[in-house]
């Protein structure tokens, strides 16, 4: 009886508790700590993640988290080999010690959530390879994009698509750049000096502005989406210091506008004429008849193993204005997907930031542990429905929101000033009303309201109904 | 020894195939089997899926796939009832039989995929609540979005955010109906007639126009966002049958575009002034000095639970036009999150159609595939990298693209004639070449090609450099 007290205890105690040993406390790491520390209205799977360690470099600087002071630690060797953590989350960056760390705790048999693009696409093959031999996962939401979901996506959901390409605008510092000297005609060193200036460049911008950055992270993207790894000396990068308003201004009179493109994409290898791909069984009808499923096999997988290259790049570009990446300013990055049967999807948001960032940190984390508490008998959290109460639905008349309205009147100097009386009666306050003009006897009014409760507007415009000098009010539109 | 490799065939067996039965053999069924008879650049894991029983209207009907006879039957019932199905897949669409189906599949402990948006959010509350008593999976990415990972995101990547609200376009019908009449300036009734002839409108296009479609979307996006059942009823549903050009044009005017928005946002509760949340405990210090974290979650919790409503609604909008949500055109759809600390984040693609809407639904059995597949000693092959050969990359000197180039040439009538001929010399062909100005001595001309192989490209650039009459070669762009 005690013994089954005991361990039930002990069962208790190991399903509250996911240990993470946070390494590094900078940008990122203190948005994952505030995020995960701050759980009210978020999954409340959240709740059962532990910051059990957190490796800094100082003790003694001032953090915007509170921590108690028996989590930090400067022995950052200490967190990966403690048989306590369940998952390491690697918020470091740079390549060393970031790579043995990340490394050492495989080894040991921890879990790792990363957002370091640059260890990634250098060690990507050495980390797998262990993460495979080790069973454990190594999961790099943050790495590409910011907070966008992208990594999980290519690998989940549309893991089922055979990709053509991946397209994106992933660094968010050239992206500011090109899109101010695009708006301004201003010149690149100009906008690169008050980039800095405002924080959105570093002191040393070479790895932004040159597309090493956007390098990592396609050759990430490369990988996920084709199913092989990238040497990152294949990577062709090309930066955006060439790029003159000069260009810019020619380019938009030709249609386009400039973006640095990281672009992977499935090419046929240059080596067959007209990049055809040749027909691997020349005799026709060899084998065919009698193996018709064989065959196909062995065509199809010459097709993307034999004759089939990947081309991955970053280079600035000439996008057509039209195209969905045209229309991505500022430090926003997208991915656009293309794919078959899929067509193209993109995937757009903040592609920096420290929140950002740590919502693709912790998500990773929560799937980890999601994935960790899936059995035969424990469906995964995130994939079931985790409520059964019904949300409180506010009635439509209780909205606020912006109004469009379009009124015909009679043509006479005394009805806007009707309009406005009854409008203010009930509270409603306009941003603009224009006459609009006359149709036949009667004129066009249209007004827009400030932020107002539908229930009053709908009060007003059942009095403004009754005026005698309104025909009728033909439009009626909410204003996002 | 006979007994152990008894239980080793059977293990084999079960690890080999996991069995479908597909309830429906329409456009989104077609569209599935399809992708999933034609694995070759697909995911591996596609290979454990067996096409078990496929259940249909009639067996004589000529079909776009080929499956042996003994798959197809029109005893839908038999299907859920196999103890050999493992995942039932509902791609017929309606309300009954498919929910008496998706039931009577949970209670035989089966996995349910579906597309079908109008029974999840009609019948969502006793569909979940039977998956969770009987600990079953059931998936819908395919319900909202077509090929457009939603529901997916907003389960996994983005649940540890707090959502604000989550604003889309999730209906193509109407967006491609609206698009058409702002660029053309047609009439809805023209367009709607126009749409239906070419087949992206029904003939009965009540569900699309009248926002009833996209109302069914916005409740299950509401519920996963906000983590609460939805009464469809509490949707407020408005179409787009009012809207006129002549409301489109001044609207643009005012700079908006309109568009058919599906809304779930969290609101305050109205019976507080100013929408501001009461403090709930009013005497000052009242249990903070001693308990104050416990204070600050029973703020919290009040707040989303007491005071906060959603607002659930489909309308027609007028939407900023540098909004995100403005540029969606056609029959795309989009759906836009936002929430703290990830801001916004814009999910876009093709919102409906065979190939987008297989996508998703083969993506959900492909996660299930993995997810009982998963287990301490086997890691989910979705989060696990599955590939260790290197892809081929090919040198950038192989890449077929077109270019841009500008010149700065000594101001001769015969300059633009030499480029050319150099040019041809070495294969690149030419789409326009402009001369754009004259700098004091020197003439500008700017070049775009048409496809070119880099290599030819720049090795034509090297003889045009020795050219006597180039002074130099400022720019060299790619061109998307």
């Amino acid at each position: 009886m005690l013994r089954l007290q005991l361990l039930l205890v002990n069962l208790g105690a190991k399903s509250v508790g996911v240990k993470l040993g946070i390494l590094g406390l900078g940008t990122v790491g203190t948005g994952t700590v505030q995020l995960l520390q701050d759980r009210e209205g978020r999954h409340p799977l959240l709740q059962e993640i532990e910051i059990y360690r957190v490796g800094v470099r100082s003790l003694d600087r001032p953090r915007a988290v509170e921590l108690p002071p028996s989590v930090l630690t400067t022995d950052l060797e200490a967190i990966v080999n403690d048989p306590a953590v369940d998952i390491v989350v690697e918020v470091m960056g740079g390549l060393e010690p970031a790579r043995s760390l990340i490394l050492k705790a495989i080894s040991n048999g921890k879990h790792v959530v990363t957002a370091n693009k640059a260890a990634i696409a250098r060690f990507g093959a050495e980390i797998f390879t262990a993460a495979n031999q080790a069973g454990v996962y190594v999961m790099l939401e943050a790495a590409v994009g910011g907070g966008i979901p992208v990594i999980q996506p290519l690998k989940q959901s549309l893991s089922v698509n055979r990709i053509h390409a991946v397209t994106g605008i992933v660094n968010g510092t050239t992206n500011y750049i090109l899109t101010r000297m695009q708006t301004e005609g201003s010149n690149f060193s100009d906008v690169l000096a008050d980039a800095q200036r405002l924080g959105y460049a570093e002191a040393d911008p070479t790895a932004d502005v040159d597309g090493l950055d956007a390098g990592d992270k396609i050759a990430i993207l490369a990988s996920l989406a084709f199913g092989g790894r990238i040497h990152l000396e294949d990577v062709y990068c090309e930066g955006i210091r060439q790029v003159s308003k000069t260009d810019i201004a020619y380019a938009e009179k030709l249609g386009f506008v400039i973006k640095l493109l990281a672009i992977a994409k499935r090419v046929l290898a240059p080596n067959l004429p007209g990049g055809k791909v040749a027909p691997v069984l020349s005799e026709p009808g060899d084998g065919f008849a009698t193996n018709p499923s064989g065959l196909t096999r062995t065509i199809a997988k010459r097709q993307t193993n034999d004759h089939s290259q990947l081309s991955v790049r970053v280079h600035p570009t000439l996008v057509p204005q039209a195209h969905p990446l045209a229309s991505i300013n500022g430090v926003y990055n997208a991915i656009l997907v293309e794919g078959e049967p899929i067509g193209q999807v993109m995937f757009f948001g903040p592609g920096a930031g420290a929140g950002a960032t740590a919502s693709a940190v912790s998500s990773d984390i929560l799937n980890l542990v999601a994935t960790l508490k899936t059995s035969t008998t424990n469906p995964n959290p995130l994939l079931t429905c985790g409520h059964d109460d019904y949300a409180q639905i506010a009635p439509i008349a209780e909205l606020v929101t912006r109004f469009y309205a379009r009124f015909l009147t009679k043509d006479q100097p005394s009805v806007i000033g009707n309009l406005g009386t009854c409008f203010g009666k009930h509270g409603v306050s306009l941003e603009s009303v224009v006459q609009t003009g006359v149709h036949g006897e009667l004129a066009e009014i249209v007004v827009v309201t400030h932020d107002v409760k539908e229930g009053d507007f709908r009060q007003a415009l059942a009095e403004i109904r009754n005026l005698e000098a309104i025909d009728s009010i033909p439009s009626l539109l909410r204003v996002l």
